[in-house]
């Protein structure tokens, strides 16, 4: 057993912000949480203390969806519309994973550049290639980065990279099978978006993911073309989801990224069946998408958390992700006459952790029983207040200002990674 | 006489990208530009090279709108609206600078992060203080950061920071016969905003501004309860921009920050008088201001340039707030059901650079007789693109990418300054 020593700042629930100056957060033998405190029980005072000094304890984030294929076009195309920039710079950069060397070199990276910003769970979509997403698992589960991956399905209207139905079933197989060694990173089924995936193939995920009881992730409501495209594609379904409903994928923690035009039926649907929405806030404006009624779906009691969206966001910080999201739920003030709340920092700061953390388990905040996931942030070097800040004020400040330099220690279900 | 040799990209006009792969830009004893070529003329050959490799040479920032004594409560109190976070934090935060030794450690790491960054020119507020005024100009000299700064005039309605109005016109007067000796920093005349100074202080500083041939700053239409306040003061103006007019502080140079509420009527009178927009994008969503219509004051001939506006901003770096001003004119396109046009980030990089030289006599781009503001950018760090990429798409990723660590060297007045 160990104890760690700082600033601890957690978010127990929405909006609600606990702060313990130089508290305490015990850890069992396998990094299980045994207690956070203000100070140390006696029981406890003859354990190994690891000493953060001044700095804030705070949790990890979660990357709710992001496409680690297209790390390498960070903060390229940005001039384009969404279906336009797929085909001109996504589906070309994706191909380049048949390459397993190349897929070497960037998922490292990527799972490097990962927990050096503090994100320590995710649920990402790879490529279609069956090898390199075996090769981003083990990068992940190498760097201390948890979560579930996807082997991307996409058998049509997808220009320069596409597999057959055949390949594409074949391929799944293949890659769940591989997946078996992996014990911190598992596999999620990920229908690209209902364009790309003919009917045949969501009926045949949607029960393999009964079969199996596996997770499913896709994109839902982007842009208002894309909902066309589908509306031509499925006629028979009133609205995008139940393009998904139908075959047995919109079901409990099932992921959707963007819901940017998600009206109050989608909605619904959503929480009805505890769907996760995976907000992506810089990526939606990036792409002149929309922004997405963050506010109106927690009302509603939505299930919302984030996603950096690589590479249609332009960040893969999550800090910087979450101060996006802040700043998209302060646009609909803007445009709702000031009527609507806008997300506060600690609020975006739940979204950006507990909220994501929920989805692998984990109770809200630091909490008893949980696997700690945690960073370990020094404002050392930002620029001295013109008088002594409280915890609360200095978390808000690392939430804006934090870099991968401030984060100077990273712990990944329970273990030290960085 | 010197050479400098690296892969060139610069705006010589809004929206028009000039990208020189290994290109030579070749300088005057005294820092001028004397041409800008693809390959060097013989004429030149025998003279020494600053070979920058495969690096990017850009041209460099210009900040027309920030707060030098907001610097320290950079990322803090961004959940209160403009009126009650300029009581609970700005009043308190500037009152500060009182204290010359903070003020010289403060602005020693502000002038330091703004070359670090990019920026070499600015148009900046400092606090009503005088001598932390020339204490900020000292550091700005010092370390290669040129432009305006203003001893900010504030007489009435500012809790707990205030002169009075005898006060501020003496301390103007001895903070300007001080600034003789500063080569590169030049004093400009800044009422806070007209809430701020009484009639009699704006009388004043109208008539020192005509006899001793100086530029104006100010804020205008930043939000709605401001504009409503304004009017109650002024009761005799029609519009907010009549209430510097009045008083001769509405001219050629006068630098506006916000304008995010300006009508057709009030930007008509930026564009008779030469007035200057300031926008601040940030800083507009961080306070819930508003979107300012920056694509259609461009399209009717105003003259826009971009501030970081710290602390109301939340971001230093000029490309973070040009990436954001591209945000910003992306959310007025989604608002108009993608009738307007969004900024292209050749557009954004224009504002953030040649838009703003302009206010200092430079010519757009890297023009020959104008001194070097250069940046130099190294992306040998970023994530391996798919493909070889061009200059200019190197240049839009940097734009998205790079932070103070890829600024390998900075020239600030044809001086090498990092």
């Amino acid at each position: 057993m160990q104890v760690l020593r700082g600033n601890i700042v957690h978010a127990p629930a929405l909006g609600e912000l606990e702060a313990l100056e130089h508290g305490f957060i015990v850890l069992d033998d396998d990094g299980t949480i045994v207690s956070v405190c203000p100070t140390l029980p006696e029981e406890y005072a003859a354990l190994p203390v690891v000493d953060y000094g001044d700095s804030l304890v705070m949790q990890s984030f979660a990357d709710m969806h992001l496409h680690a294929p297209q790390y390498p076009m960070l903060g390229m195309g940005m001039d384009l519309p969404l279906l336009e920039w797929l085909n001109t710079y996504t589906f070309v950069t994706e191909a380049r994973f048949s390459d397993n060397d190349y897929a070497r070199r960037i998922y490292k990276k990527l799972a490097a550049d990962l927990i050096r910003n503090g994100t320590t769970r995710v649920v990402m979509f790879s490529s279609l290639h069956t090898d390199a997403t075996l090769i981003l698992m083990e990068e992940l589960e190498r760097a201390g980065v948890t979560g579930y991956v996807g082997k991307v399905n996409m058998d049509r209207n997808c220009e320069g990279l596409l597999e057959t139905t055949e390949e594409s079933k074949r391929e799944t197989l293949r890659w769940l099978d591989a997946c078996d060694r992996f014990k911190y990173v598992k596999p999620i089924l990920t229908p690209r978006f209902t364009p790309a995936c003919t009917d045949e193939l969501m009926e045949w995920l949607g029960k393999l993911a009964e079969e199996r009881g596996l997770y499913v992730q896709s994109h839902l409501s982007e842009n208002q073309s894309e909902i066309a495209w589908v509306r031509e594609l499925h006629p028979d379904c009133r609205q995008y989801w139940e393009t998904y409903d139908k075959y047995g994928l919109w079901k409990d923690h099932t992921v959707m990224a963007h819901c940017v035009h998600s009206d109050a039926r989608e909605c619904a649907a959503m929480r009805d069946a505890n769907v996760v929405v995976a907000h992506c806030a810089g990526s939606n404006i990036n792409l002149c998408s929309g922004v997405s009624p963050i506010r109106k779906m927690l009302r509603e009691g939505i299930w919302v958390t984030l996603g950096s969206d690589i590479a249609g966001g332009a960040a893969l910080p999550m800090y910087r992700v979450a101060t996006m999201s802040i700043r998209a739920s302060k646009i609909k003030r803007i445009e709702s006459s000031w009527r609507e709340e806008f997300l506060t920092v600690p609020e975006g700061y739940y979204l950006a952790t507990s909220s994501g953390h929920r989805y692998f388990g984990a109770k809200d905040g630091f909490a008893v029983g949980d696997k700690l996931h945690a960073i370990v942030v020094s404002d050392a070097d930002f620029t001295e207040a013109a008088r002594p800040l409280s915890v609360s004020e200095r978390f808000e400040r690392a939430m804006y200002m934090m870099s991968k330099d401030s984060i100077v220690s990273v712990w990944s279900e329970g273990r030290k990674v960085l």
